[in-house]
């Protein structure tokens, strides 16, 4: 076991390697003219700022929650455990954060010296560094504990190395999700709309917070949240191993269980690997395309070989069953997302039509296609979770939920390559900005606007991927949650599991509504702050005085930092408290309830948002009397309206949910041990 | 038992008695000026040409479920007993809505001759002959049965009463919510908006098909709804009575228990009687007063004889616990659905203030407060359904969903109340129509104005309590089925059952975006329409021609109709199709998810859609610039997202999950027999 374990290390290890290796040839690459490198810098600045007054409150939250651990389970090992997850968590988001910032403005040069093709190079590869930190590092740091501690150590308290992941997750994708609406919804509304001027102009004070929040919200974010995800699956696999090797009847062991999962994270990176390396574009031709066939290709290489371990290692076939379930669903739900989501379908262009009779129409509309897309999804999910199962019970009664935690981890094994897919977007983006602001050649800004038009729909497509794995990462840890607390049946017809469901279900509005107010409230303070600044200094606006962003980057990051505490509090304090009081049942059926609403209120949020962003851009492509149309106006509102709904409540469920379900499984013993005050 | 029974016949032959003693009155009391009379005519005509149309349908419907029933369950008596609650609904409805159309002229002439008093007195009277025929025709029917019947036959076959109520509400609450919004937002988007002539302007060709709308959603909709979850709840406590019977050790025996339900509707019957006939208004004071005194008393009535009888007839006070819990519940919901919903307090208000920065904002601000809005109302559902199961398990264990099932009693049973309160609301909007379509005197509308205020706070109570209900009635009629499936356990550990959870969670959503699409259809329909007629006949808007109100009237009609087909298929095919393939425990999953999601995104929308109503109106009534200003404007926006929510989406979920509840008790033998194809 020790020895597959220090495979699955070096695989990690050569995943890291090759990122630092892609971080350094992006920086050796050429950062273009002097105005260029001044506003990445400030955007390199601004995003450092953030980082750095979150580690100050990231430290004293992973003080604060080891000694709770420690204490609370009198675990020195889980609390150790938890703050190496947290480190990991926060060195992945530096590392991707620190290459994209390096990247954005070298692909706006690559786009103006060498053309398309580079520049897709060059903005791939900086997703691909995140893609590469986030499950390099999250393989390497399973390696070691596996390596490291005997097995029923790591059964014990590995699951703290998860709490740590997804506490870290909760500011990446709450904080930063805050972060980059307040900034983009604060200079859309006093720039384009009061002043004015374009996206992404110099004279907007908030436009180098908007830049910096690409990279914290939809980078570092983004990262953060699949991070969580492809530890977790890992972890809920390792933990149900000994019900998994009990099933088998002797067939395989324990170790060969828990280590399973790991060499199946170690193809993935691999496979990853070799799907990052095919991603080339040719001049002229659609990026969409390569980036595809890399997916495809780590795909079908870590189907292949699922297919050879399962057999090798657990003795049939059913368990790569699960795995390609797992990997088809994420597929599936990307491909629905994109149905939704992108104007080639009618979903779009219907809600583009509506948007002719005025807002209200628009907003129905885009209601009516987020409700709507969450029905295959659901489908989708739900077929993933029957054969995974039930393949894994053919070779025994009792393995069926090794089956589902296996199906999460083979939709998370090709991570690296996810991410980089995903990363790439922002990284478009902020070049698009880097050029628009550095008043490069109208050329270049057209070469960017297609390189962000993609990343758009792969970002939809990776928000679908990030519900669904969320989704599954959840369940399978739920089935730990169920094998540490030993319970042999969590039913419905107890009133205490479901009230825990009404509850549960209720956590995800809840969560939601602090989440968007946070985003309006933060909002109007930039608002406020940008007014201010034109009405101090008229040489902005005629671009004569340069505006404070300084002032404006810190306004995100103070409102980010300050609007999750609550959020985040309820995220921990619920799973106890319905724990402590109303005991372990009842916690089972409140995880339930989250998960089921909770990916449903997501994946609603999610694609109503990407439909609403891109039936406003269907409209400035000259539809129904495009850009500055009443059909325009109203579009605006509905994008308005969908900016939180995607980018910052519906991704922020994920992270509720799944840290939840991580909180109930590390404070398992505790509930058992109280049992419920009112139980 | 039979003596019993025949008392609470008494109790519901004695509601009817009134019922019909008050319809004389008000149809004796004078109906005003010609002008008057021929406005209320139309709308008459208008609202029993949407009725005749609709039981065309309604025929073929109860036919083929009958049919359905006979054949599929090899019970005649359960196919009888459904037509009879199906006919007895349509009765209630036929009832309701035919006085209704005859108090909201007489309201508004009352308004003109006596003052405020007498126009309350009508309206009020209108809305009880409502609740009356609600709860009196229900509990009828139930006596009857149970008098006609051996216990035996009534435990078997009543469920299929419950389906009889359930299967015409979604004519009344889906069709009738399709109906009355599409001619409201048609009439506002090209009345109010585009010609920019008043609310209630006869110039308009959809006003009278707006004011038979609110006949037909708010009056004949909202009734049914209420008699679907007073009919369900009572036949959920006498499915369960053997339960709590063997489960009491011999306290008390089976027909008891199932007759105890009975009488505390009779007791709910002469409370609202007392309670209706109390309600008086005192010239120059609120009416809001006099008609919380009202439900007051009729809940106190209903307390101290539950506190009596629970002792008397079951031995213990365990039982009046269950059904106070109830009630308290009921009041509970709807004060917090006021807090949410009402300018007196926070919410709305803030939503105001967001609309000074657009409609976008208001939007994002109206949603974060229907999503807040749901936490109370569910930590409330929780709290009633904790203290109604636990008292009843210290009677005997197993006796806790019974007492769940009583806490649903308690709660409807000052339905006629409740109904009276809430279709006065209504009554009393028409009559504001009337008055103006009329050209009465500003005096008149000043009066209908203000029971109008009145009725629309009332109206978003009674949503709330809608929900609640619902919620309740579903959860009592979810142990009845696990108690006739014969299933001890439906555990969220098995893979089916989250499977089904999943599915039964993304139900409401699926059905939410149906009806909501289905409006803004509908509305595109009436505003054509109406666009037409104004280009065709210059004389309409001049004043000088007479629109062709009929034709929009068929328009919302055909409309209605045609649009709840593909939302009624799915609330009966989904309980049998996952029941068949997937077997009674995924149906047990898919039940509970679909409650838990239901209520969460009832009232979510529900509330947001009051809640924007009433930011709407604060404004008009001189804050943040008043009528006109941009705020208004975009309070408007989101008033006109929020009138699919509150009246269409929102309260035909409640339809949803008590008929997908009722479908699977009614196949559960069905299901059971076949286990599940893929089980």
């Amino acid at each position: 076991m020790k020895l597959l374990a220090l495979i699955a290390l070096c695989a990690a290890v050569l995943g890291l390697v090759v990122a630092v290796f892609l971080a350094t040839w992006i920086r050796k690459s050429p950062a273009g003219n002097d105005r260029m490198r001044e506003i990445s810098g400030f955007i390199r600045e601004g995003a450092f700022a953030f980082l750095k007054r979150e580690y100050k409150i990231m430290a004293i939250v992973i003080v604060v929650l080891a000694l709770l651990i420690g204490f609370g389970l009198q675990s020195v090992t889980t609390a150790i455990l938890y703050v190496f997850g947290a480190l990991l968590s926060v060195l992945a988001g530096f590392f991707g954060m620190n290459v994209a910032t390096l990247g954005n403005v070298r692909t706006a040069n690559a786009a103006s010296q060498s053309g398309m093709n580079s520049a897709l190079k060059i903005a791939f590869r900086s997703g691909a560094v995140m893609g590469l930190a986030v499950s390099g590092l999250g393989l390497f740091g399973l390696s070691v504990i596996v390596v490291a501690l005997d097995l029923g150590t790591v059964v014990q308290c590995v699951t703290g190395f998860g709490f740590g992941a997804s506490s870290m997750a909760l500011f990446g994708r709450v904080g930063g999700g805050i972060y980059t609406k307040a900034a983009d919804v604060g200079a859309d509304l006093v720039g384009k709309v009061e002043a004015g001027i374009p996206e992404d102009d110099p004279r907007n004070p908030a436009v180098i917070a908007d830049n910096v929040g690409d990279n914290v919200g939809d980078v570092a974010g983004m990262g953060s949240d699949l991070y969580e995800s492809y530890v977790g699956s890992i972890i809920s696999a390792i933990t149900l191993a000994a019900v998994a090797a009990g099933a088998s009847g002797g067939v395989f062991d324990e170790a060969t269980a828990a280590i399973f999962p790991l060499i199946m994270a170690a193809v993935g990176i691999l496979s990853s690997l070799i799907g990052i390396f095919l991603v080339r574009g040719k001049e002229g031709s659609d990026p969409a395309k390569a980036l595809n066939l890399g997916t495809y290709i780590a795909s079908g290489c870590v189907i292949i070989v699922s297919i050879i371990l399962s057999k090798a290692m657990l003795g049939s076939y059913a368990f790569a069953i699960a795995i390609i379930a797992g990997l088809a669903v994420g597929v599936a739900i990307g491909k629905i997302t994109e149905i939704y989501t992108s104007d080639a379908y009618g979903s779009v262009k219907k809600i583009a039509e509506q948007s002719q009779t005025g807002s209200a129409t628009t907003i129905i509309s885009g209601l009516g296609v987020g409700m709507m897309s969450t029905v295959w999804p659901i489908i989708c999910i739900a077929i993933g979770i029957f054969a995974a199962y039930y393949a894994s019970e053919t070779v025994g009664e009792g393995m069926g939920m090794y089956g589902i935690a296996l199906a999460a981890v083979g939709m998370l094994s090709t991570t690296g390559m996810t991410v980089a897919v995903d990363a790439y977007g922002p990284v478009s983006d902020n070049a698009g900005g880097i050029a628009e602001m550095a008043e490069l050649p109208h050329e270049v800004r057209e070469i960017t606007d297609k390189l962000d038009s993609v990343g758009n729909t792969t970002a939809a497509i990776g928000k679908g991927f990030a519900i669904g794995s969320a989704a599954l990462t959840a369940l399978a840890l739920f089935a730990s949650y169920a094998a540490v607390t030993g319970l042999s049946a969590i039913s419905l017809l107890n009133p205490i599991v479901i009230i825990g469901l009404f509850i549960g279900a209720m956590l995800p509005f809840m969560f939601s509504a602090f989440t968007m107010n946070s985003v309006g409230r933060a909002a109007n303070q930039m608002i406020e702050e940008v007014r201010r600044q034109f009405r101090a200094d008229d040489g902005i606006l005629a671009g004569t005085t340069k505006p404070d962003y300084a002032h404006c980057v810190d306004i995100s990051t103070q409102a980010a930092l300050k609007e999750m505490v609550v959020p985040g509090l309820m995220a921990v304090i619920a799973p106890l408290a319905v724990g402590i009081i109303l005991g372990p049942e009842a916690l089972g059926g409140m995880l339930a309830g989250a998960l089921a609403a909770g990916v449903l209120l997501a994946l609603m949020m999610a694609n109503a948002g990407g439909a609403w962003d891109n039936a406003k851009k269907f409209i400035e492509g000259g539809h129904y009397g495009g850009k500055g149309s009443d059909a325009h106006k109203a579009a605006v509102v509905g994008d308005t309206v969908g900016d939180p709904f995607k980018d910052t409540s519906g991704p922020s469920i994920n992270i509720l949910i799944k840290l939840m379900t991580i909180v109930s499984v590390v404070f398992a013993p505790l509930f058992v041990h109280i049992g419920g005050l009112l139980g």
